[in-house]
């Protein structure tokens, strides 16, 4: 594996201007980065002083969302972000149910449909499509590919150098299947990103801000570094994270903080 | 299928001395029970009232908890008082990792050798052990089975009359293997229960009474139904819902509404 890289998210109100600097001086060589983030601060800005830094953008956070009337511009324009900033990867959250459906099949089968149609567009842009399987607690509203057995099934009529998949340990942790899953998706050269966040309760209302840096909950980190690393993954592991009390905190505070859990999880 | 049955659970604060009664003015015939409002109305006079009212007990919820450190004598308390009333279902909540530990496969084995340990006094009674599966947001702190098949991997072992597995629908309606494990569960005779709650978000804080009742939110009702009901069971259908706003309202309301949504999943 390359290296530890620090996702935005994890440090969501540290100025970019600032993050950049702050991860240079951490000895920190990777960041993955955020859309809209990224276009506050200004996309072609944003890429040189990343570049200058001789930081790799390791990931953009994301596309998807298969399910919204402009779903395709939309991705277009996530894809043409992503070769600006000079990152091989898109990650992809797919979007819940439509309205009030309760066809969760019909809607896996339109995010499978809408990836297609965006691998032209992918492969001429050097883009990978990396799709996430989010938790299953947020099937409904946020992402109905709630596993990694889904997501290599949604990928597995794609080039493997247009269609990935996402192993985010907060999202697979419970599964017994993912071990064999992360071996297949290895083994298919399908793994786009690594991801390091921990489960820790209570979660909070609404759910989506309840992570841990990695370290602080109920996630065996070593042995998903174990098993990613044993696939010849040469990726980045990204730290990603969003809960209010670290977000509270200073930038490089919790910057450190990620780069021990990484460092515990991969040693 | 035999018919619908109210879950105490969903109308919380109905006193089971109402509840019944209850019932009886809805025409419904079964009742799913839970260990403390029963012991603390008084298990033989709570088994009086419903045998005398004509009403099947469905299940009584529930046992579980493996990691505590009185989970033997618990649960074999648990088995009596199902046996006392009258039901011959005893739903068990596993439990979550013990401790601080992150060997969610060592937790799971060990729920397995605790359901082993407790199938002799489950036959002697009459009882059978019902392994729930909870959705896996659950699984560090109150459920580490959390799928279907795991939770029909952990009952193999052991005679159908003495381990079965609950299908509840909130738990399990995100995951695309759970038809599989429906017509797997019927064919090895191991359905113990099938419950009805649906999926609603946002969840609250904590996310344990996030639940809807059936026909409120994002789950095909109708295609669990259909699918249990392939596979030949003819055991009875609870609502089981826990949520602050039913809770709030008179049973009677919430009763015919449950009954209402049972209707339009069987029909």
């Amino acid at each position: 594996m390359r290296g530890f890289s620090l996702n935005q998210a994890t440090t969501k109100r540290w100025p970019l201007d600032e993050l950049v600097p702050g991860c240079v001086a951490a000895g920190v060589t990777g960041v993955g980065l955020w859309r809209e983030e990224v276009a506050d601060y200004g996309t072609d800005k944003a890429a040189s002083l990343v570049r200058d830094a001789g930081l790799t953008v390791t990931s953009l956070c994301r596309g998807g969302f298969f399910h919204d009337d402009a779903w395709y511009d939309e991705n277009r324009r996530a894809i043409e972000q992503a070769h600006t900033l000079g990152t091989d990867t898109l990650v992809l959250v797919s979007g819940g149910l439509p309205g009030s459906s309760r066809d969760i099949d019909g809607a896996r089968r339109h995010v499978g449909d809408a990836i297609g149609a965006l691998v032209p567009d992918a492969l001429a842009a050097g883009v990978r499509l990396a799709i996430e399987p989010l938790h299953p607690m947020f099937a409904s509203d946020r992402c109905v590919v709630s596993t990694l057995g889904q997501a290599l099934q949604l990928a597995a009529p794609y080039p493997a150098e247009a269609v990935g998949v996402v192993i985010d340990t907060y999202h697979l942790w419970w599964d017994d299947t993912v071990w064999d899953g992360i071996a297949a998706a290895g083994a298919a050269h399908r793994i786009a990103a690594f991801q390091l966040a921990d489960w820790i309760t209570p979660l909070p209302e609404g759910v989506l801000l309840g992570r841990g840096l990695p370290g602080t909950g109920s996630v065996d980190m070593r042995r998903f570094a174990q098993a990613v690393r044993a696939t010849g993954y040469d990726g980045y592991v990204e730290v990603e994270v969003f809960h209010e009390e670290v977000w509270s905190r200073p930038g490089a505070d919790v910057l450190a903080q990620a780069l021990a859990g990484y460092e515990a999880a991969v040693a």
